[in-house]
């Protein structure tokens, strides 16, 4: 299991202002925002291993399955899940229609702005405030309120829109494994619907290689037209020990490559490090507190400590 | 909505013996198999309309999605679902470790041979056997289980193995359908983790794009090596309005085709129908008697009622 640092993995956002400072080595470098170091070399040697036609470790098109957690994986998680700036926002779009919301927590400290009192009541508030806001319309109401959303929503520190808040040389990386005869999935603490509607367009993952956490859904004839009606009922909850019963569910094939950041992300690595033949397993390590946000073992989101105790015994 | 008729729709495995009678107008004919009929007709022509760049009912590769219902529509489901022979070899393998099930029904029935009679507590007494049967194992070992069973196990009637009693003229559809940049899934009633094992070999679907019905799975450490444990519980029924709910589920996109053969299916074909441009669904109807066999309205599986009507209401 290998860890990266962040100094390689900034948010392409905020690449712009900075100098560019990676060596390029060859003018077909498919990984040109990598640093030069152990991580890469490891990248680049996996994927030369089991794509050589009779190599004891050749791998066929049709298993090379790469999975990646997205929240500081695939984009970034600072100050906050970006989802939970969503459902803040949905909150506040809601309120009118709730007016018992003013007295009522948490959604009383969202509405006064006040969001650490909001997520104070821990995982249960934020459920209670996912359930409100993620249920009620349908499946297309749903990904339309997202779309409409990241049209012009920005994150409070870069200004800038959430989906440019993706790491490069992630980009980079999906981009050289399906050009390798990967296919590539997001295996996502986040929510499934939340994901799919810009996924393909931000990273070139289609929906139908999108696993997430989901509320129920209900089939339903409105005017004879069928929809599904999202309902607040929780079906799945895919982190930690949920990613590789999500993994198993969606793909029934065992990833080859993972790639995460966090604690949340250890069972996805654990279970893809477990199967037979050649397997890469990568932790992203943000460090980086200049450029991005340096956090680990004692980070209230995206915390990785057993993840890296195992990353530094298993190498 | 079309229907078929099954004189053209045989099982592979009976053709053998039967002279060959389709008409073949042309030498570079996908489809060989089928009568030239309206059915194909419509079939070939929806393929072109949506593929010719430049036509108003063009449709981008990504959004290419195609669904077949398994039993019944892409391999045989008479005298009854494969999958229940499954469940009953099972049950007599496994008695030996249940002496207690000589004198439980169902299972007591089962061991005598007894079909009927075990299955006379109806969709109860074979979610008991289901469960006894398909959990306490790990995903891989349920694997394992299934292949040797297909190895060995024959349709009563035909003596074949059950995955050659596979539709012919379905296998040109779906083999001509990806040919035209469609992804073909399967969205069954039947175990995703029964199918899982047999479809990538059998019709060129790979897992990820199988959709079923499922038990719960557990992820666990045993000797430090991670499994995922297969647990009696019921986590999704893939049939009628679960059809719709699944295919959000799994793929997060509405197919543009839609196979099926039963009022299970309906729905299914209700969500395909009912997205925007150009839709094509169409009911595989089992009319022919000597080479396979004929049933829709008074079946006791794959009924075909509701959605009889509703395609002959529809077109």
């Amino acid at each position: 299991m290998k860890t990266i640092r962040t100094q390689t993995l900034v948010a392409a956002a905020l690449l712009a202002a900075v100098a560019f400072t990676t060596t390029i080595t060859c003018a077909a470098d498919p990984l040109p925002s990598w640093n030069d170091g152990p991580a890469k070399k490891a990248i680049v040697d996996f994927v030369a291993k089991v794509t050589k036609p009779g190599s004891p470790h050749f791998v066929p098109v049709a298993e090379r399955i790469a999975t990646f957690d997205n929240d500081g994986c695939l984009w970034a998680e600072q100050p906050m899940y970006f989802q939970a700036f969503f459902v803040f926002d949905r909150v506040k779009a809601l309120a009118p229609r709730h007016p018992e919301w003013k007295e009522k927590e948490p959604f009383a400290s969202v509405l006064k702005g006040d969001v650490k009192s909001a997520l104070a009541g821990g995982e249960h508030a934020l459920m209670e405030m996912v359930m409100a806001t993620h249920a009620g319309m349908t499946t297309e109401e749903f990904a339309q309120i997202v779309k409409d959303w990241l049209a012009t929503a920005k994150h409070p520190v870069t200004k800038r829109p959430f989906t440019e808040m993706v790491y490069q040389p992630m980009l980079e990386l999906l981009a050289y494994l399906r050009a390798n005869g990967f296919k590539t999935f997001i295996v996502s603490g986040g929510g499934i619907e939340f994901m799919r509607p810009w996924t393909e367009k931000v990273y070139g993952i289609p929906p139908e290689q999108v696993i997430g956490s989901s509320i129920k859904t209900k089939f339903e004839l409105r005017d004879g037209k069928p929809v599904l009606v999202r309902l607040p009922e929780l079906s799945f909850n895919d982190d930690k020990d949920g990613k590789p019963v999500g993994i198993n569910q969606h793909i029934g094939r065992r990833p080859i490559a993972a790639f995460g950041n966090s604690d949340g992300d250890l069972q996805m690595l654990q279970w893809t490090a477990a199967g037979p033949g050649p397997r890469f397993c990568l932790y992203v390590h943000h460090t980086d507190a200049d450029r991005e946000w340096a956090y680990d073992r004692e980070s209230h989101i995206g915390r990785l400590d057993k993840g890296l105790d195992e990353a530094k015994e298993k190498g």
